[in-house]
């Protein structure tokens, strides 16, 4: 049998950042290179709790079939839950729960673009959502990031340029990998220059929540009066990545619409994860949690940083102070090769990081990494920032 | 802000089978029209136990991520099962586990075909896989069933007729909604033309397990030692289907892509659910829990055929006796009105079947509709279908 691949997938690669897990994983290599929550993230015994009743009380609404658009007491949950706390959607938008917020990109793609229509990325921008719209065979165009995000005059320029572009995808909040916040302002002039060129927006927040300095800015769905914002929100960093629980909150026409392709992908979210989201957020102490996870958060990016200006600014490497979220992007000098400098630092150093052209949208040049301060222990950050530091002294002459 | 959708989506509207089951929802209402397993074929003490166990023992692996291509236990352990007890999958193959058997559909459309590529579907076929299809703006065409199956003579007729057929779809035993269950002859037949033109097999075998008469007919599958045939399984009606979990057996190559395209879409199933079933499957007794639900089926399905014999083959209905699976198809005299006779029944004598158009390929008209016997409860089925045999005896002159 000869296979034939969809343009879609012909050409695209396992995720880097899933491939550098696998080196990540032999014995002995230090991983700053995965995304997962800290493991004393996860609210374990009340977890437990809530499962054990849900399976004695409630077993067959458990195990049975459910609706496509969500188990309805999250969903009605959640809507007035983003409305009350972050004043996001209004009466003619709904929510729909999806298998993690990563569908929430491709049921968008697969419902409003055809292959060749053009989504607008910042660049660099998170490779498992650039992935999803590539695999749908949509062409990728790269909006450079600025230190208060996207470069609101190229997005213009790319608007007029391109005349079927379908959506533009942000990361407002600690952006994957950039980790820069939108501002204010960019946020409003994105939300006009979208409005008027009738394009959407998708606005992914997985990380909105994990905020440990400085002040919230609001989301761009607050903005949107006209369902220009589908927003995009997630349990995996605040309750549990391997439940797999999203949402969107979006027009009702436009939902309707990502229903029916939600219904052909998977018919509905597990049953069991949406049910323990919903009980945890309505029978615990949310707000409680989410302040415990930021103060965990907030220490393992200090170590990070001060572990960093330890050991690798002297070697000329620079960074972004991250406010908030689970990564830190760090800068090689020029003249540095970036791609050999994190093979190397795996392969002869035992210390992952996730090199910048994993999160490229066109292929540019990157002289940047990626390190990570939520899944590893402070003794593996402390181990592996010290060996990637030794290294980065004798390799950056 | 107007919506344009993509070409897959455009005319897609939410499967017939879930607008039914909201009518089916009205208090009074029979619902013969659901395709849920019976809530007493959950086995709902041991997957509490299972859960407990998991979440006191293992918490972390059951909350974080996990791989794309599914829990390692679970995939090892289905590849074994699999070979062991139905001969299917050779050394190149592999098990990529999904959410749900549906996401199978899903994945290999997006993996091997463009917009435009043509499917060959068995007419009629599961809606939920039709509309999966279609949402990725493939061309369906119907290939007639007989009552042994595909009519393979026309099966090769449309695939010399086409050019650009990337899969053939079936549900060769107990099909959905036609009840039959392909011959021997047919599936060496219809593998041996799939091979010859370079074309895939999508064989979907969610019922296969739940065969409570005659003998079992070995799966294409076994058939194939050179990558024609994708081997879609579920847990949906043998363990939960609120649960979402479901497998492809296929060749390392092809599921190599649909892994990079299952990364896309939802990252990886639930890790709890695939974590009870791999349990369920290895330390509970699971073929005696299969002997179980045939059991069950067995007596709901012989219990339906007494009533179709008492109530609606008098009023000049006939319909295909099942071997196995939760349906049968009954097919109602020339010149009745097939969808009045279903939109009346519910409307006006409460009892909900899903009528033959539901199920169509290319919308050819039908003279059938479905009912079910796995979900309603014996009582409901007596109400039921005497309510619809008053009613086609007055409706049928």
């Amino acid at each position: 049998m000869n296979y034939t691949f969809s343009d879609g997938l012909r050409d695209l690669q396992p995720s880097a950042i899933r491939e550098i897990l696998k080196y990540a994983s032999v014995p002995g290599v230090v991983a700053l290179s995965a995304g997962n929550p800290a493991p004393e993230a996860f609210p374990v015994a009340e977890i437990a709790a809530i499962s054990e009743r849900l399976l004695r009380e409630r077993p067959i609404d458990v195990l049975q079939y459910g609706a496509t658009e969500g188990y309805q007491p999250l969903r009605d949950h959640l809507k007035t839950y983003l409305r009350e706390k972050y004043a996001v959607g209004c009466d003619t938008d709904d929510v729909l729960i999806t298998s993690g917020a990563q569908q929430v990109m491709e049921l968008v793609t697969k419902t409003v673009c055809n292959p060749g229509d053009v989504v607008l990325c910042e660049s660099p921008s998170f490779i498992g959502s650039l992935n999803s719209f590539r695999a749908l065979g949509v062409k990728l165009v790269g909006v450079p990031m600025e230190a208060d995000g996207m470069d609101v005059e190229a997005l213009e320029r790319a608007l007029n340029e391109h005349k079927n572009v379908r959506f533009i995808y942000t990361i407002p909040n600690f952006q994957n990998p950039a980790g820069v916040t939108m501002s204010m302002e960019k946020r409003r002039r994105l939300y006009a220059l979208a409005k008027a060129h009738n394009v959407l927006i998708v606005e992914d927040n997985p990380y909105g929540d994990l905020r440990f300095t400085g002040e919230d800015v609001p989301a761009i769905k607050t903005l949107d009066d006209d369902g220009v914002v589908v927003y995009a929100g997630s349990f995996s960093k605040v309750l549990s990545s391997g439940m797999r629980v999203g949402y969107a909150l979006a027009n009702k026409t436009l939902l309707a619409k990502m229903i029916v392709a939600k219904q052909g992908e998977d018919v509905h979210t597990t049953q069991w994860a949406q049910m323990v989201c919903h009980e945890f957020m309505t029978t615990c102490d949310f707000e409680a949690h989410l302040d415990r996870l930021r103060a965990v958060y907030k220490e393992k990016a200090q170590l990070m940083m001060d572990l960093l200006d330890e050991h690798l600014v002297p070697a000329g490497i620079t960074y972004h102070r991250p406010e908030g979220g689970l990564f830190i992007w760090c800068q090689l000098p020029d003249g540095v090769d970036m791609a050999d400098f994190c093979t190397k630092a795996v392969k002869e150093h035992k210390v992952a990081v996730v090199p910048g052209s994993a999160f490229n949208v066109e292929g540019e040049h990157l002289q940047t990494f990626r390190v990570n301060y939520s899944t590893p222990t402070n003794e593996a950050m402390r181990e592996g920032v010290a060996r990637l530091g030794a290294f980065a002294k004798e390799y950056i002459k």
